[in-house]
């Protein structure tokens, strides 16, 4: 079988995070092309990975060398330009989570894919992950009964960078730190959202310097689905003590909860009076090391086998309009409705001016 | 020491619950009288525990026999008048969550205590727990820094005598369910509530026969405190899988988890594709079986030391002060600030009619 | 009911814990009188728990206070005559562990106690911790099938006292650490011992200034039942991380684990480099909490019930023969067969001269 | 880089795993070449893992096919001929675990590699595995001191073939379940053995129709190190219930625990009565999934970077020595020194005639 190859687009810390799962666990693709317009990273990540044909720009890379598919790793405010621009040329995409900035742009990216009859894959990776995987499938043979209540979380280490915070660049922490959770609770509650409500708490921003407008870094939110159930997310960038992703979801008849602080089955004492040390997870390519592998094999599978993705674009646009929802309840102070975010035209739907 | 003597009032599962904790570890104190209105309780639970007096009032209770403390663990809607015949009386007052069922009978409840000069201590045993305990306590040392987002879940097994889910009779769930979780809440974050909004869901009420206006099983509350703080209670009655009482906090350095569903470290593997089993705490007697005994213990230590309690009217009426927002945000759909219903009058606040 | 006259022989840590159980959780039983040869540290401990009466010989109490039952906590070479002297006066006894230096006096406790027919229970707690306790009954109930394999740990966090770890005066950690993992072992394989092996190492008594002859501080033991089961005690003292008791048993149909490292169900993490942390069990106390107050009351349930107590002389005995076979591998270098030191005259049997 | 060409022999369980890792993991291997002497098995096997070239000698391999190195997966008794055959035409060779039948075995090997000058990596891939990889940088650091006391356990759940537990054709259940335990010892505690002790026991041979003289199910061995540290393993096999891999280590300093029976976190209950629910490591595959992928990343990297591999012949030759004293002691029922079959003839010192 000949390799798929693929042109990484973003050189930052999910392209180096994709091009080491290529590199290191995907024999049936190639990375054939490393693009970023930042020409430092490019060059960092390049010789790192060892890229041969690094570019500035995607339009450059089309130009100059033959590929399969892209990778696409950038920040949300570019996604729409550059899928478009691969799909349009016949290139299969995998595209970073959160999808787009609203749901027009995620309707572009769809439509345009569709039409290119390309495979369009979104980054979530829990998806693929084998404890939520397994938990998925326990759900889905009615093992706990119909999902009641569900709580998914992701704290964050460290602070994201500037544009991943700001409403006006992204849709801030909610989608940058929280999307896979809007995922995580479509997916295991088999249902789409029908209500939400927001509350946000900012501790850290002053003495991180953070002055942007509406910044938080603590936020919870309630949902009703659309068959009843409820749910909630919780999250928090920077918390400092590791990186933490849990669910719990209870059915009719009984728990499951996916997920530990622990990351490794290694237990020390040395000390009575400071207890028992186990390794948390530091960070999420620790966390979802086998998501991360996992996702990009189902991808080259999909592209080889001409198969619909696990997970689509329209499992992307329904995070974003969670995103959409919860940030006008942010922003408003009420609970909202799925409706009003998904019936209004998207462009004017979320961000403050 | 002359022991403490102490006049039960009420013969169910709680008066027995404490019974037991008095006869079984309860050295400074001994079992006076017991008093329930139903005949067939009072001597069954009379004749398990050994009462020599019983009383279907505590009227002839107090007449008959002499005693230092009741303990009241009757319907909520007979607190207020229990507790103030009690203090009335000099008797010191141990009493049962919820404390009653507006702000105005709490009042009445601690003025009357306070007249009395008898100790009033509310039934709120996970603050005995040692496991919640020394969770208060490394909080309190400020090894998680300030804490930002609380959570705080109570999900019950089987459902509970009908008039604790009517809100025309208790508050509903949210008060006889969730009571400890607001004042976990309040106690770990040191800070009084400013507002909350309510989901809730119901999944079984209608397998169950249950026609209650308002019934609902599950329930989720955001909460906003007046420290900045995030929290979170969810309440599931009935789950079914087991007694679930955990909490997690988020400090501005870390995180503490306090409980587990496992019971017992006793692992047991007898078939791989089953896999492990773990006992999971069956009921709220297994969980709290120490706080029970601790609070009583502490209840009869500061009747002897003459010492204010840990947990007092005030903590009893913070929770109930949640528990009226909480249901005014049930009802009417939108959060709703504490200042709503500790402003106006108590006894319209909450109910609906 | 009147309550059980207990006359507590040995004011030390023991002494103590006993002491505490009585005060805090056995209203059917009273502390009558306090024994210890030592002034100083029976009016430290008299004083502690308020000691009316204190002697400095069980002879003294015995003439002098009126009482039901001792409980003999002093080192084990002064058991055999505490024991028989006060089951001689018609006292019933609870006799700690180890129950004597060897078989002649096991002997001659069982034979006094049977005499004067009182109640004798040695001091094997473990049989009274919950998580043993609700173990022993799954693998009797055949839940894993015939046990295969045992295995049973005891490590102590500090240094015992010299008469403990000295063969001359005790019988050595293997009988003053290891006791209640000779009783385990047999007690849930349903079993006797048939062949014992013994490896042993001295890491700390150099550091420690320990010279005593033959002193080990690890210690690993091979068994073979009589029913053809395997096993293995290990015992570490001073281990200083913490109070390790865990047991492990295979059997046809599986597994069961017994104990944990972890002591409360809390979880703090605030630092992703250094990992989660929980606390251990710093204490024996703290670990066997339940087991403390449940075999003193399941002593006084028999002493008023008339009934045999749970743990008898024949299975003190069967621990002490344990050791000395063990002690005698120790020395010799070969595997033991029991039947070498239960035949034996059991005064010639064991110890070095 | 060019990839590295294998030449996988022994197309069985192990031969299955490693061409698992390749196919899935390895993007600088490829498989170049399967060998074995079933043609059934070469068949299917070949088939599932798109083998173009097979054969039924690895002599034909080596005419027919250019490869750089072999993996070894064959019955223990073909080692020695396998691996210096390949030695001898210049290929690197992975050689699984246990390294051969006998010292003189083990010393042609390494003789025979070392002559060639190619990479001779002995298949522990417990060594690659991130947690017992993890504990070892851990105590190699001093966390916990020198290490005192060692454990060790291999329980798998099926009857391994014949041959692996026939003294006559291996050294037993020994050399072929717990050979990783015998490098485990070795490798954390930076000692060599000096002494063993071996107690067994059949329980499930009769009812299983096996009639092999010396079978055993159930083993466990006490080690004394040179450096004074004591030891135990323990095998079960068929246990049943899973496949269980766990060590602990307690050092002067404190404890470290490695591996867990728990599979994943993820937790169900749906029963109260039942409890709590954990997937089981249901096979080796399962358990040590990383170190599968990392050992043969790591035989691959050596041989590209010319460097010596983690595992040696050394290592594998101490295995095998642990194992032969361990049956001497089984045979002869008394503690066997190292010594005994180091020093002599070893195709004397082992196997019943």
């Amino acid at each position: 079988m000949k390799p798929i190859r693929i042109c990484m687009v973003g050189a930052g810390r999910v392209g180096k995070q994709h091009s080491r799962s290529i590199l290191g666990h995907l024999p049936n693709a190639v990375c054939s092309a490393l693009v970023d317009p930042n020409v430092d990273i490019l060059e960092a990540t390049g010789n790192e990975f060892e890229y041969e044909n690094r570019f500035t720009s995607l339009e450059e890379a089309l130009e100059a060398v033959e590929f399969d598919a892209v990778i696409i790793t950038t920040p949300t405010f570019t996604h729409r330009e550059l899928a478009v621009l691969a799909a349009g040329e016949g290139k299969h995409v995998f595209l970073e989570k959160p999808m787009a900035l609203d749901l027009e742009e995620c309707d572009d990216i769809i439509e345009a894919t569709r039409k290119a009859k390309v495979i369009l894959q979104i980054g979530f990776m829990r998806r693929f992950d084998p404890e939520f995987r397994a938990a998925s499938e326990r759900i889905q043979s009615g093992e706990i009964g119909r999902p009641m209540l569900i709580k998914s979380l992701t704290h964050g280490p460290g602070l994201p960078p500037s544009w991943a915070y700001d409403l006006k660049t992204s849709n801030g922490m909610l989608a940058e730190v929280n999307s896979h959770d809007w995922d995580t609770l479509r997916w295991l509650t088999s249902s789409n959202l029908e209500r939400v409500y927001v509350e946000t708490a900012n501790f850290k921003g002053a003495q991180l310097g953070v002055t942007t407008e509406h910044f938080y870094d603590n936020v919870v939110v309630s949902t009703k689905f659309e068959n009843g159930a409820l749910g909630s997310i919780s999250g928090i960038c920077p918390c400092g003590y590791g990186y933490d992703a849990r669910v719990e979801v209870v059915g009719e008849k009984g728990i499951i909860q996916i997920g530990s602080l622990s990351a490794q089955s290694v237990v020390v004492c040395t000390d009575r009076d400071k207890g028992l040390s186990t390794p948390i997870y530091r960070t999420w390519p620790e966390r979802f090391a086998w998501g991360y592998i996992n996702e990009l094999k189902h991808f080259v599978h999909c592209i080889s086998a001409e198969e619909e993705p696990f997970v689509t674009g329209e499992d992307g646009r329904w995070a974003v309009a969670g995103v959409l929802a919860a940030n006008r309840s942010f922003l408003e102070g009420r609970p909202v409705g799925l409706a009003e975010v998904m019936s209004t035209p998207a462009s004017s739907a979320v961000r403050p001016s």
